[in-house]
């Protein structure tokens, strides 16, 4: 059964350990030489990886049709050198592949301000691009890991005007991950051509509620970017109501990937999923959402199957900016209406230790102003988190 | 030698167990029979308690002449019972004391959304307030905390035109604190007569140069509010340079409490002090110094000692608002330089661990485009925060 980003026609690619980490694959690329278009969002940190500029600069020039990647080092904060290690990889894959160094998007995930071994990449891409057209996608999604537990990617398949579409896609996540614009690393591909500033625009609208919506710890990388590729292979006239469809399924693809990014969060033992409705707006919806969300004290309390929910309307309540009417919200774990009116409801203590002990928690709000609703996703605080970043280097 | 709040002329005060928490102080007053003004700044969560509904109105209506607190329970999200409880305390207060229910602040500190035991309240401070005119400050700074390890205290004097003012106060911190205006307990009192208007704005000012600058976990609380009362027992012709000078003082008590605060975050072992200058405005500097201080990857890398200073600059670039010239940055630990020039300096990495092994670590960062400065005070993260918030009921 498909399950591999390279399981899309048209789309190659492989990994390989290159000796940037000990012993995993830290080296990978896809190459889709027929793309017809690449939708790219990239991180909004002020201090962002020279590959990130770069490939800012690939996709407002034309159609991205490749795309190198190395973990173990973010090549961030590396000063001059670091732009022309970038250079340096852009221009070899280039060769290799009969590109253009503006069509090979390069990303590097890792530790930050530690120089990139730029000859081990360079063997490692010799070896690697020698025969491009093989699809190792299985090599690629191991490749981009950092901290990650387990590779994240995602098949789905919709009929849509009469054809099948398929779109894949590989993620990685784990710390450092409170997205502002897209952070991590996600590719993906689908086989419908579109316009690039239809991709472009359907892509931002799907990475807003789903990578977007992702937060393990509030901090915002420098180094990551989502891609997603139209190899081209099935043409279909566009209507509405076929471009509603195909939003849609790239929004699940998005969001599926961004709930194995929340549930693989350093540390973490728990996927929380926090639904805000009845917000004046989806702006207040998604910074309510994000905010409980992004609370510690209700990530302890979760991860410690604690129902102390007064965390959840402190953490509705620390933006004075959002709307709220305070006697009409409404708030539920699970199925249970626990706050209403003002007050605590009267639930049972121990069946909320119950709801909080599942490996899903669901959190649901109901601001009661409007008709807005949004969906984040995050996960538990836990000693994991803090042994994993006490001793990173 | 003069240490406690209650030490300054025309303050009395004390505390004891009235049973809300088994075995500690957990009820306590301050009175102020003749204070001449009161400033107030109280939490701007959305879910504020009743009683900081209560002590906002009282500010605006006239002087608050007293306080009564408790730790234990925050009687917040506790529907129209908890507001009538906010009243009936007011009201036993005033009684007591010879004031109107609208010279009584009243605070809450504790956990969220569970009923406040009335009755235990009422009866304790028919005990306590039976001869009020004490000067049991140790009784009132005991009674305040709730996670906090030990009490805060401040006492300072400064000779302004001749005479000798002085300011004392007592805080409590420890988690929920990531203030916006005001987000913890502190109550102040100075002995210098300033009226209501300039002493509001004064400690506005220093609130936010003090206790808005300090985070332990991003979180604000919905309970919390900061005093600052007034006795008036000095009389002084209140010129520029004399305002000049008790505003300096004022302030330099706010921060010395907000340190402590820092100092004790829940599971913290060591203070964090983020000076940002450089700064095109002081928006800016205080911006980019919380972001330092908020990152959960900042605060865990300088638990563990681990000089991952890449995660300085993500926490910097994390908001893409604030104005910096990446490559004008510079950012020392300690008295080290170890980034300039868009990359690391030659920094011996064992110099850095044992500068982060301190009990204060010290982290600056210059931004290259203006002159504000602020400075933020925050804590490290460890497995301490977790034991303590995954089981606080």
């Amino acid at each position: 059964m498909a399950s591999e980003i390279t399981d899309i026609a048209g789309v190659y690619g492989s990994g390989m350990n290159c000796g940037i980490k000990p012993g995993k694959n830290d080296l990978a690329f896809l190459f889709v030489p027929d793309a017809v278009a690449c939708a790219a969002v990239v991180t909004r940190n002020i201090f962002c990886a020279p590959c990130i500029v770069h490939t800012k600069n690939c996709a407002a020039r034309g159609v991205i049709k490749a795309l190198v990647v190395n973990s173990g080092n973010a090549n961030a904060a590396t000063g001059d050198q670091g732009a022309r290690n970038v250079r340096t990889t852009a221009e070899a894959a280039a060769k290799f592949l009969g590109l253009k160094p503006e069509e090979v998007a390069v990303a590097s995930t890792g530790i930050i301000g530690v120089p990139l071994p730029i000859e081990k990449l360079q063997s490692g891409l010799e070896q690697l691009l020698e025969s491009p057209r093989v699809k190792n996608g299985d090599a690629v999604s191991a490749a981009i890991l950092t901290t990650d537990l387990c590779s994240k990617k995602v098949f789905l398949q919709k009929e849509i005007g009469g054809k099948l579409i398929s779109i894949a896609g590989i993620a990685k996540g784990s710390g450092m991950i409170a997205p502002n614009m897209a952070t991590m690393l996600g590719y993906l591909a689908l086989d419908l051509a579109l316009p690039q500033e239809t991709l472009q625009s359907i892509f931002v609208e799907a990475v807003d509620a789903s990578f977007n919506m992702v937060s393990v710890d509030t901090d915002t990388s420098t180094s990551d970017m989502a891609l997603l590729f139209s190899t081209g292979a099935i043409k279909l006239e566009l209507t509405e109501q076929h471009l509603d469809a195909v939003s849609e399924l790239i929004r699940q693809a998005c969001v599926e990937l961004a709930k194995m990014i929340a549930r693989d969060g350093e540390g973490a033992t728990k996927l929380i999923e926090v639904t805000v409705a009845g917000a004046q707006n989806l702006s207040d919806a998604r910074v309510a959402a994000k905010s409980i969300i992004d609370s510690p004290l209700v990530k302890t309390a979760i991860h410690g199957a604690d129902p102390n929910w007064g965390r959840v309307m402190m953490a509705i309540g620390k933006h004075p900016s959002v709307v709220v009417e305070t006697e009409r919200v409404k708030v539920y774990f699970g199925e249970h209406l626990i706050f209403a009116n003002s007050k605590a409801t009267d639930f049972e203590e121990q069946v909320l230790v119950e709801e909080l002990k599942q490996p899903t928690v669901r959190i649901k709000v109901e601001l009661g102003v409007g008709q807005a609703e949004a969906t984040a996703w995050g996960c538990d605080l836990t000693k994991g988190y803090i042994d994993i970043n006490t001793d990173y280097n």
